[in-house]
């Protein structure tokens, strides 16, 4: 028998209405929760985060000891894997306009965890910048809502298997974030991280970087960030909740030779390992 | 029996697959088409957009018999309505990157037409200015796509039964376009419609209006238009292709008393009338 792998309010069903406001406008939020040997990782602060997403959106936020016996359900069988979870506003009409009480739709899928190259992680990811720009939009900045058409088109610029990573800028040419992950820059041992006050995703793995580096000694800088603060800095890494912390090799014609920095932060925050490595 | 009144991918089902890239990510396109007496009011118009987004998407371009056959199916038993149309790109993976070839997914819904109170076309609507802003970005500005949070979080930022429609500006302070309508004002005879070069999306309706000012010795501007241009002009209207051109009566504290521009385009694109009026 295949183990359940998706549910949807709870039922092990594979599709939803089409009148759910999450197809008709992307009216809603997800998270990507890493599960390594039955524990998902972070959990908590992806909790946290669609709850603040959901104070944005001004939809329901889901009840915890729900979405906890739906991710339960679906690592019972299969301790590993990324779990995917969707909270859109629900049912509605051909308007705008939300009809009120809400009731939203509840989505968990259970992917298998990605197998990346152990190269990846060793040696480091090539980097290229994206030519689209993320719009400047505070009211929808930081949330990981289910309008994704920027970050779409920013994946289908390239089809290089030698690129890992886009990085975005907006449309006032800072660098905001990758494509799929946050992006750090280290300078004389100072750690800059974009500030995503006006687009880009507050991503769990960010925060957690964040936290751990007092403790490591390390200062740490939210503001703008241009190209040229890339190009130019010392240490350059990008990190999210599946992948882990990944080192940057090269981006664009620059090459990054120094790593010390990323290093400490990845073993501080190193258990489990990142991510599920191939042997390549 | 109940009429037929959706198709998903020419079957009348009601729902899609959750794996669907419209739900994931937005990942997709709509058109809103009124239908009246059996007619597709400014089919060809909105095949034309499709096709055009599509392109700006790198989606592939629906077959136009196929989407021709949905609607006579669905407006056979029901000649009145406004059809609208999902074009997504169809069932995919967890990331942002699209399998290649896609296997779009095609919805048609068939919704009955909006009664609207008579004193709306007579009197005119009154307008708010919405908080949130529209983002700058044109690599998705002018297409009708899926990615519909500002438009929803603008709508719910009122539920004044007063307050009919409410104008989007961008985070550059430009005024752009309704929540639902697209938006001109008139000033010494001369027709002023915002750019839709950065964010909002270009309306058939708008195109037609455009296209008629000549033949009615109307000059046009497509230009930037600020929050003062709106309050200090002789007119102003709104339009789309489901309620066609209303007046506007009421903007902020702004109250318009002429309105023989908009009668004479009213007019001018009148054949059949702009939408089923319930008696007020």
């Amino acid at each position: 028998m295949e183990s359940l792998n998706l549910l949807v309010n709870g039922e092990p069903t594979t599709s939803v209405a089409v009148a759910d406001r999450g197809l008709q406008f992307g009216d809603g939020l997800f998270e990507s929760v890493r599960v390594i040997d039955g524990q998902a990782r972070y959990w908590d602060s992806h909790m946290q985060r669609l709850a603040r997403g959901c104070e944005r959106l001004r939809l329901p936020i889901p009840g915890a000891q729900v979405l906890a016996k739906d991710r339960d359900r679906l690592i019972r069988d299969e301790p590993n894997g990324v779990l995917k979870i969707l909270w859109t506003a629900g049912p509605g009409g051909r308007g705008y306009t939300r009809a009120l009480p809400l009731f939203p739709t509840r989505v968990m899928i259970r992917y298998p965890l990605p197998m990346l190259p152990k190269s990846w992680c060793e040696l480091g990811l090539t980097l290229r910048f994206c030519d689209i720009r993320l719009g400047i939009n505070p009211g929808l900045a930081g949330i990981k809502h289910l309008n994704r058409l920027e970050q779409v088109l920013a994946a289908a610029e390239s089809n290089d298997p030698a690129i890992h990573e886009g990085l975005l800028m907006d449309t006032q040419d800072r660098v905001i974030e990758g494509i799929i992950s946050n992006v750090f820059v280290i300078k004389n041992n100072v750690v800059y991280t974009p500030s995503l006050a006006n687009c880009g995703v507050e991503g769990i793995m960010r925060e957690h970087v964040l936290e751990a580096l007092p403790a490591l000694g390390l200062q740490a800088h939210i503001g703008d960030l241009t190209k040229d603060d890339c190009l130019t800095a010392d240490e350059m890494f990008v990190c999210n909740s599946v992948r882990g912390i990944l080192p940057v090799a090269c981006l664009e014609s620059r090459r990054f030779q120094q790593r010390a920095v990323t290093q400490r932060i990845q073993e501080h925050l190193s258990e489990p390992p990142p991510v599920l490595w191939a042997p390549s």
